[in-house]
Formats: C-alpha cells, sequence, structure tokens
C-alpha cells in the first residue's frame, strides 16, 4: 500500500486506529475455547468484523501465534488471508521485530512479503544497513524499524548519548534515512516519550509512525498527536489489549467496537483540528 | 543444559562445534526435493546424523523455516524433536533474534522454552531489560544476546562511543550483566571482530559466546580462541553454509561431514594448545 493510499484511507475512515492482535489464547473468551476449532482465529474474525470501519491497519503480534506451535501458526495465516479475502484496504502489519545478517533478512522478507503478503514488517535496527535494506526492495511494502520503543527498558540503551550529545534512537533515524524514505520507511516510537516526538520528528517529517502505547500502557493520544501528526497524518497509532481484550463473555467483540470506536472518535476530532479532515 | 554440561560435552567431543541448520529450501540437493514429503527435514536429519559425532549444538535459523509457511514450522519442529529423541546431549539453539516488551517476550519464552524445550534462543537487546528477562526466568535455559555481531551493518551502531568513550556492544554486555550471569547468558560475537574479542572478554570473562562468522563470512578460528577462549572453553563456534551446503549432491552429508570434521580437527588441537583436552 502507498503512503498515498494509507492517508486516503485514514481520512475515509476518519481514523489512524490500528488494532494489535495479541490474541493470547490464555485470554481468548471461554465459550470459543470451548466451541471451536481455531478459537484464535474465531476471535481474530469477530474482532475485525466489529473493527473494521473506525481503525485502517492490523497488527497481529507473532509472538502469541507462535507460542502455539503448528496450530498457532495455522491461525495467523488464516488471521492474514482472511484480512485479504474481506478487508483488503486495511493495512496490515506483522509484528515480528525481526532482523539477521543479510541473507537471513532477505528469507524474512520473503516469507513477510511475498509468501504472507502483509504490507509491512517490524524490524530491530541493532545488526545494521545490511539487515533492513533486504526489506526495502518491495513496492507498496514497508519496514517498521524500532526507535523509541514504549517500554520501560528502552531507556537502557535507545537514550544513550554519544559525544556530540546525539542519543541512540536519533543516530538509528538519522542513518536509516540513507537506506529508505518516507514511502517504505516507518519507524516505532511509543506513545510513553511524550515530547521526544517532537525531537523524533525533527529528524524524520514526513514518515509514518507506528505508536503502541495508548491504552494499557498509559500513553496520551493527545500528547502524541500535538508532537507527531504531519500534513499526511505520519500516525498509526496502536492498541491491543485495551480493546481486544476489554471484555471476555460472548460481547467481547460489540465491547472492543465501543472501545475502537472510542479512539477513532477522539481520532477524528485531532484530524479535524488539524485540518486534515 | 548446565554451563557445565556444555563444558563436559566440549571436552568429551574435543569440539566446540555449532552446525548452523540455515536450510535454504532452494538450496537443497535435488533428489531430495523431487523424493521427500519433507525436503528440509530430510535434509537436517542426514546433516545431524552425519555431523553429531563432531560437533556439540545446533543452531537451526528460523528464517529458513518460516519462508516455507505453515510446511517450513512442521520442518523446524520436526528438528527440534529429531534431536531431542536422538541426540539428547547436544545443545540446541533456536536462532530466532526475538526481544520484545515484557509481555511479549514472555510469549516467546514460553514458546521455545515450554513448548520446543530448545536450550537457547537469541535474542536482539535493543528494547532492553524487559525484554530480556523474561527469558531468564528458566533453569537450564539460555539467553544468547546479541553483542558484536558479524554482519558489515553491525559497525552502524554497534561501535557507537558514548561521552566516556564506551562503545554500545560494551554497554550491552555490561548493563546485561546485570540481568542475568554466566549460567542463563551467552552473547553472539562474530568471528570477523579479531582483537575486539579483547575487549568482549574485559568485561564478561566467564560467559559463553556463539561466535559465528568462520567460513562463509571469512573469520578466523585461530584468532577467535586466541582473544575469546577462558578456561571452560566460553565459546560455541557456529559455521552453517560451509558445512551444510559444502555439496549439494547425494554426497552432501558425506562432504558435510568432512568439513565438521575438518572443524573439529582444528577445535581439538585448540583445546589441547590451551590445557582443556
Amino acid at each position: 500500500m502507498t503512503r498515498q493510499l494509507l492517508f486516503d484511507n485514514i481520512r475515509r475512515r476518519k481514523s489512524f486506529l490500528c488494532v494489535g492482535l495479541d490474541s493470547d489464547i490464555r485470554k481468548l473468551p471461554k465459550h470459543l475455547l470451548e466451541n471451536e476449532d481455531d478459537p484464535v482465529f474465531a476471535f481474530n474474525r469477530a474482532i475485525i468484523d466489529a473493527t473494521a470501519d473506525v481503525c485502517v491497519a492490523y497488527k497481529p503480534n507473532l509472538a502469541f501465534y507462535e507460542c502455539n506451535g503448528l496450530a498457532g501458526w495455522k491461525s495467523y495465516e488464516r488471521t492474514i488471508q482472511y484480512l485479504h479475502n474481506h478487508y483488503p484496504t486495511h493495512f496490515v502489519i506483522a509484528d515480528a521485530k525481526r532482523g539477521d545478517i543479510g541473507n537471513t533478512s532477505q528469507m524474512y522478507a520473503r516469507s513477510f512479503f511475498e509468501e504472507q503478503d502483509v504490507d509491512a514488517v517490524t524490524v530491530a535496527p541493532y545488526m545494521g544497513e545490511d539487515s533492513v535494506t533486504p526489506f526495502l526492495g518491495y513496492a507498496g511494502k514497508w519496514v517498521v524499524m524500532l526507535a523509541l520503543t514504549s517500554n520501560k527498558g528502552s531507556l537502557d540503551f535507545q537514550l544513550l548519548e554519544d559525544k556530540d550529545g546525539e542519543r541512540l534512537f536519533e543516530k538509528v533515524l538519522r542513518t536509516s534515512l540513507g537506506w529508505g524514505n518516507e514511502h517504505n520507511t516507518m519507524y516505532v516510537v511509543g506513545a510513553t516519550r511524550g515530547s521526544l516526538f517532537a525531537d523524533v520528528r525533527r529528524i524524520v517529517p514526513r514518515h509514518f509512525l507506528l505508536v503502541p502505547g495508548v491504552g494499557a500502557q498509559g500513553g496520551s493520544l493527545e500528547e502524541v498527536c500535538r508532537y507527531g501528526m504531519n500534513d499526511a497524518c505520519g500516525l498509526l497509532v496502536n492498541s491491543s489489549r485495551g480493546i481486544i481484550f476489554a471484555d471476555s463473555t460472548e460481547h467481547f467483540a460489540d465491547v472492543a467496537r465501543e472501545k475502537a470506536a472510542e479512539l477513532q472518535k477522539q481520532m477524528e476530532n485531532l484530524l479535524r483540528e488539524r485540518g486534515l479532515l
């Protein structure tokens, strides 16, 4: 999906919400576990059907599928296929945090972009250029590179300053500008990072940012938008647990929709304030 | 597997070789592709049977399985199961380069250590403490953290110096000493890094290092040992392509064994020189 199409979808749905499919089998509603052959897929399908018109992206987190072995891999593939078949204009991010030496990253790129045909994959930058560039050779596909993550541990290394006062996340942003551009690269910046968004935007004013950490992790949507929004929106804000596990009864999908719609309403207002609608 | 047991196995087999199962389906011998239902597993089984007595560890690289989707996941699981059943004293490293926020890393840890029951998993440190510690709570299991990798891109960020002259890989080593110890943590240090091994050993003298980059990537085994070996050997040296794809005829397993045995002989000499045999 091109940057322009993504922005068009954001305007059409008045939303830059990404729903994170962290579909932990241990947290699924009991009735699905008891009655469904593939409860993870059944859960995802219901969540997707309930939220598709208030979001623009889905982000399955591979960890929650891999931990179920073969059955998990199947649930994941069926979810991707379901999205392709029924919601082809939704942006699909495989949240896999991959990254390895060139020949291995090449295999991951093939896997995600040719076999699964998802739109984007999250990649860790620690191993540098040749671990990232194999993902950049696919038209309409995206690398989403970790820059400044939402977790506590992000403080361990990402804020380290070099001799010139440049922090590691800034070095990652600046260096990777030499590898790709705003049409094939996004960055993960955690919603919990507040005013650091301004520092991110100084280096990558035009790129899309994937923003986890609103909801369960405590980040503020208003603050993210104040510092992070650009004139093509430039934000995909993810919420996972706050939407998909808001309720664990037979009404889980309705409640998930309510939670997603609440965020969509806030997003619509923020897009209007910015003059993007 | 405990550190002591690993060292015992190294002395018994006179080898600290890890065979990398980067079993790219496009490079498999033709007769396997034509005659086998699961050519990747058939290939791995033959490689394992041919090399088990000259190595102490196997390292399947997940990228080369994932890219085949469900079938690939099956090949991977069958390989792990085969190792458990036939070679239970070999150390098995899932080369997955995982690492995510705490609750997600917890799922990966469950997947690798409870479901698959491998001995170790490679983890990227970029996201810091809570992305790594979930892997440390399993007795006899290991995190293998990226420190100084063998690829060209490793120069992009891993050698960055902070204001006090400490480089990022050194910061990763030093900081992670507060999370684990030499009984549950190893580090990836590329064979192409030569004398930097001495800098690594200044910070982590007792830890095991997983060393890729001998063979196809050009690193020197002698140099690695000169700077990196400690009194429990402290090294697992990996070779993948240089062993498993040394020949693509029906004799591939025999040739793989020859290549592995050559490395084992060199390793035996190096262990003797050091007085460890």
